[in-house]
């Protein structure tokens, strides 16, 4: 692919504005999307929240099986897939879609990500004929289900330093040896996903192994914090005969497809916080309504609604960065088919192209998530501590979206190794956007506008330049040691979070203006809350980062720069949250 | 109790500067104190630690009566009881000592804090001889096991409003009924102090219940999010008989009793977090030290030695600041009973006059914990997910610290009431103070210092002079109508809890100099990373106040304040973080 003739390409938001006419929101959504968010909101409601209580229980991995089939009957497992193999053929954007309703089977959902996301997708993104005709099929019915079987007791973030082998027998089978840890599904999978090194490389590749080959033992059940309903365990692997059909892709390079499969779930587990949030936010708005303490429903306190406000706003923003990189992908992909590369080239360059907004949704989100759930509980009080709240599992088993799909630290040096590779390969011209702001730097800056609109894109634009700066300079001085200078690299990458999802924010009110579905008072609310808490993130972010120099004066071109580019647009955000509250509360 | 008389008072802390020479450091710890806490130690190592996993699940609950009647056959529950009850009569800072000591028990800690600082204490600081002398020695020696009735499942942070009722017979005894929610160690008490209002009465009035007394009934246990080995139940009373002799303290002044003992309650929350803290850095820094990712132990890695220094620079500020508090309230005591009051009302009124203090340590103590206990699990990656890490329990347990004691949002909205009340009352000349500044506001900011310790003097004064101008202007502003501005109350507290936190920790490090045991290096990057932290949180809340006023130029006087004191004095933090995780980890 060469990424330099693109027309959509990732990376871009930093350094060029975007189209609002290409620019996808959710309030848009399918009636094809709709009939299946239709759909799956009743299986959730039938097969789930009926039986919650039990369905976060260890008993529950017993049903998933059956639970998946269903699934599979409905048509949930094939959406990303061609109609040939039973899929569905759906967009991106509209799987997200789907993952967003979902997501409220906690336990569960967490099987039925394993089956589609990290099974089925990869036999279909990078099987053979072969492969996906003896699979694929049965596994989009739920009749197979599967696992992925990547992580090993001692390579986590460092996939590729995994030892399981893979031998090659006389006709060029393979027999496989090693140890796997922390393997979702291990306890139902029929099929797994097994990373190793054949022979002596120094890659892994990547095999589709049915457990009915044998030589595969299953550990019991790892105890954890949470997600008790879904299957954890070790798998070991003993002389696993693997005929050599089974390779899946090409000998050497399966830490792509496994780096690659985990992009597209992070994009899932951004959208995933949208459904959980969302959970959440309708179980302590209710709870606040009718708990009453000092002769008032506690709903009534400021303290109150400013915590609904800012769960709710994440929520916008999380849905308005999440759908947006949905569809770029969709735009792209289909771009590289009329292009002639093949569907399925096609859709894993286009997640590949979009690697550094997948890492930015994947910690924003769980992030959010994480802040939305732990202000719930807080909301619940002492309530929130027992087990009878609807949320309280959410606190234990959510603590795990900033650890996997990569830890949320893995995932900001992704960004910046992204954003640097991207410009030294000239993908990005982040050059020419630099001198631009090296030119400007000393001018004096402009007013805001009084438009809520105009304004923020104004702010936007500020931001962008600071980032673009800020980045500039610090590689510059580090760029010999950025390995080393974790901490720098991290907090650029937060600036580059923030920015992303800001600007999605801003896009989606725009676009609800331009389709005439804007609400002003409600989402100029949602605007304005995001807007200061990007502000007050990323002051925060260039304090850090200007406490990394050693002297105030080595520092001074970021002192400079945030003097002239980080200044909010002053608004009473405290009127604005309680303004949101009220209307959640309504 | 005229505080405007007293030498040491509570709240002066923002408006004059403190003494060094009556400032007490850990470091300086009694004999005494020292032999408790080599007692606790082995204590907890063998009764506990030896069979940790044992001690987190229900079935521990019922080995808690063995082993708080060991601790009493130890000395380990009277410490603050006079001697004429078998008590050891100690300082309350060696109460602390001790409490950091045994916080390493998790459940049977919890268990163990009910017994003494909400059972034993407000026995002996409320109760008539007659109360003492049938129950204290008993509760002392760990025969009688006792649990503290407050909350009602409608009566949390608003306790007053309970419905428990006492009914008086002709003989003026007392008859109970109602029902008592989340009561810690119900399963296992012998004893309730239980709050009532007796016949039509506005307010509580508080008694001590003997479970023999007959009528009263034990709900199961609830099933909590963590702290599984520790009793929490239900209570229900039916008719139950208490003696006149069983009312503690005067008849209308229970809510007074239980306030004043959530208090206590609050300064040990925060003294416990440092045990807690420490052996979560503990675990954290030996399995980061052993744990290899790309070639390397990732306790290498710049991303964790900025968690481990942010975790353990919070524990050195912790400490800062209980043991000041500690012994600020020893001080006042010692003043108090010199002027001639009684033992425990001079230990009552001494507690009282430090709620400002007592509730910004369990804010601070709890949070700087949590974020601790979060930094901890995600250094243990996947591992810190599973039920095997020996962290694991914290997160799920210690989530309560921000919720029990007071939520921190109502000890937050405490600080803030309590800080106005002086004001007005006149015991905090906050008026000269203000004054003092507004005639200064204007004036050019002074140069920093290059000394660490002026430097960060003149930082901390800073801070005060915006703190007392910036809430001069919000209470000017709102003062009408500050119930309900509770945002504005909380960024102001905030500020409050900041500047305690800081200066606590600036007093220490002069403390230590002038015993010649500073450290320079590593004390002094305990300073740099604390002083940062408290600059970012009190810049996020200059800002968050800044935004609840309408319009910039409302909020100009603020704006002014912020840009004249909120500067900090340039330090590589960066570096200084590296510098004290590496002494960490060597």
């Amino acid at each position: 692919m060469n990424t330099l003739e693109l027309q959509t390409k990732g990376g871009t938001f930093l350094i060029q504005p975007t189209e609002l006419s290409s620019f996808y929101i959710q309030e848009l959504i399918s009636e094809e999307a709709k009939m299946m968010h239709d759909a799956g909101t009743s299986f959730i409601r039938n097969e789930i929240e009926n039986r919650l209580e039990f369905m976060e229980t260890p008993e529950a991995i017993q049903v998933g099986p059956e639970l998946i089939q269903k699934c599979g009957e409905l048509g949930f497992l094939g959406l990303e897939v061609s109609e040939k193999y039973g899929g569905m053929d759906m967009s991106f954007k509209d799987v997200l879609h789907f993952t967003t309703t979902m997501s409220k089977g906690y336990s569960f959902t967490g099987a039925l990500g394993v089956q589609t996301s990290i099974g089925i997708a990869p036999v279909f993104l990078y099987g053979s004929d072969f492969l996906k005709e003896k699979y694929l099929t049965k596994m989009i019915a739920g009749e197979l289900l599967s696992a992925f079987a990547l992580t090993e007791p001692n390579a986590g973030s460092d996939a590729n330093s995994g030892k399981t082998k893979a031998t090659l027998d006389e006709e060029g089978n393979f027999s496989i040896n090693g140890q796997k840890a922390w393997i979702s599904n291990a306890g139902i999978a029929d099929i797994f996903i097994v990373f190793a090194k054949i022979e002596d490389d120094k890659n892994l590749s990547a095999f589709v192994v049915e457990k009915a080959f044998g030589g595969i033992t299953i550990g019991p059940e790892e105890k954890k914090m949470g997600f008790s309903g879904w299957s954890t365990c070790q798998v070991f692997f003993e002389n696993v005969k693997v005929p050599k059909e089974n390779l899946l892709g090409e000998r050497n390079k399966g830490l792509k497809i496994g780096l690659n499969t985990l992009n597209t779930g992070r994009i899932k587990l951004g959208a995933s916080c949208i459904g959980v949030g969302n959970k959440v936010i309708q179980h302590a708005k209710e709870y606040a309504e009718q708990r009453e303490q000092f002769g008032k429903t506690i709903s009534s306190f400021g303290a109150i609604k400013d915590k609904l406000a800012r769960m709710s706003a994440y929520i916008f923003a999380i849905e308005s960065a999440v759908f947006r990189l949905g569809n770029d992908i969709d735009i792209l992909r289909e771009e590289l088919t009329t292009k002639g590369e093949a569907f399925s080239n096609a859709k894993i360059n286009s997640l590949k192209e979009f690697s550094i907004e997948s890492a930015i949704v994947k910690v924003f989100g769980s992030e959010a998530q994480d802040f939305i759930i732990d202000q719930g509980i807080q909301i619940y009080g002492g309530m929130g501590f027992s087990a009878d709240c609807p949320i309280e599992h959410l606190y234990r088993s959510l603590r795990i979206s900033r650890i996997y799909e990569g830890t949320n630290e893995i995932n900001r040096l992704v960004i910046i190794k992204e954003f640097v590779k991207k410009g030294m390969k000239g993908e990005l011209d982040v050059m020419s956007a630099f001198s631009k702001v090296y030119t400007e730097i000393n001018n004096d800056s402009d007013e805001y506008s009084l438009n809520t609109i105009e304004k923020f894109q104004q702010f936007t634009d500020n931001l962008k330049s600071l980032a673009v700066f800020v980045s500039g300079i610090c590689l510059q001085k580090f760029m010999q040691k950025l390995e080393e200078e974790q901490e720098i690299s991290m907090h650029i990458s937060d600036l580059l979070i923030q920015i992303y999802v800001l600007e999605s924010t801003l896009l989606r009110i725009q676009k609800l203006q331009l389709e005439n579905i804007l609400n002003e008072e409600i989402h100029f609310a949602n605007l304005n809350i995001i807007a200061f808490d990007v502000f007050a993130k990323i002051s925060n972010s260039m304090n850090e980062l200007i406490a990394c120099f050693e002297t105030e004066k080595e520092a001074s071109s970021l002192i400079l720069a945030r003097n002239k580019y980080l200044r909010f647009p002053h608004v009473n955000v405290k009127e604005e949250r309680r303004r949101l509250a009220d209307y959640i509360l309504d």
